[in-house]
């Protein structure tokens, strides 16, 4: 949790993880890939060639109070549960509109007025969830997010992705793509 | 202000500011360098060598609400004015348990507690000052913040650094190093 992780997405022909499905949301797409390797920390490689490769960091929380990450922490399952066969990546870039809010405007649109953290916590611990930021590494993206889930949840998480899209934070997405993967 | 700014400090035998004095405050020192260059952007090179080099990105406001952002925002002079001929880098670490804290914690404490936006207030427009993040680049430092001021505001900007240093929020700074310059 501390320090924080770098993370490299890299889709190409190899990788734990078949790449299902790649589809653009909003804005400019992705192109398709075979496999999607997730690589933490530095000096690892991919051996063979790269087709795309998104990077992120864990950071500390930047919305979440103290009740709400105690909430969360309780009852967010880990990564890499061996029933998790099913993952997303869900890259998106907010837009200069969202980042010239002040603080406490994108906690109110992100917290109270579209209830975010609410939505996700409905899906815990089915669905568990890890937040990369990109956007201080000057990447395409602003966030990746990855998301781990069971074939039985699959409905769940279809439902989790829908609502968040409905949302007020979601107008400020200018780009977004949806990667689907299983294992 | 909308797309962070890559910027390295980089000290070095070449740049325009010259390294007058540079000091721990806590934790590991810096290796002294005789000038200071300051590169925005990428692909730019330095044609010295390199003592040190310090990353960090522009980024959005973390902690002020929208009548802080207004207020500073109307009183905050730009950099580079041709008076401003001192200069302080002041790159600083925070500990793991701040970082631990959850986000209205950490207003809390610097903001209602610390009054770090109130005190740097005091001294605009004499001070301009323009904070870089390092911490999601996995860099020794997780802040860099520079300051720009005239000869004749010397002594305000000192009493403005030693009020910093007696809040609560410093008690969670775990290394600083205070870098002063001059043109």
């Amino acid at each position: 949790m501390s320090s924080p992780v770098p993370v490299r997405f890299v889709g190409s022909a190899v990788g734990d993880w078949r790449l299902d499905r790649i589809e653009p949301v909003r804005g400019e797409r992705l192109p398709a890939a075979e496999k999607l390797v997730v690589l933490e920390g530095v000096g690892t490689a991919v051996t063979a060639e790269v087709v795309w490769a998104l990077r992120g960091v864990t950071s500390n929380e930047r919305y979440v109070n103290r009740a709400e990450h105690d909430m969360l922490a309780a009852k967010q399952p880990s990564l890499g549960r061996p029933s998790a066969t099913r993952a997303a990546l869900i890259p998106i870039r907010k837009s200069d509109a969202w980042w010239e809010l002040a603080q406490d405007e994108r906690r109110a649109i992100l917290g109270e007025r579209s209830r975010h953290i609410e939505i996700g916590r409905e899906y815990l611990p089915a669905v568990a969830r890890r937040l990369y930021h990109s956007r201080d590494l000057v990447e395409p993206f602003d966030f990746l997010t990855w998301f781990e889930y069971a074939p039985q949840d699959a409905r769940a998480f279809e439902d989790l992705v829908a609502r968040l899209r409905q949302t007020e934070e979601w107008s400020y997405v200018e780009r977004e793509v949806d990667i689907r993967l299983s294992r």
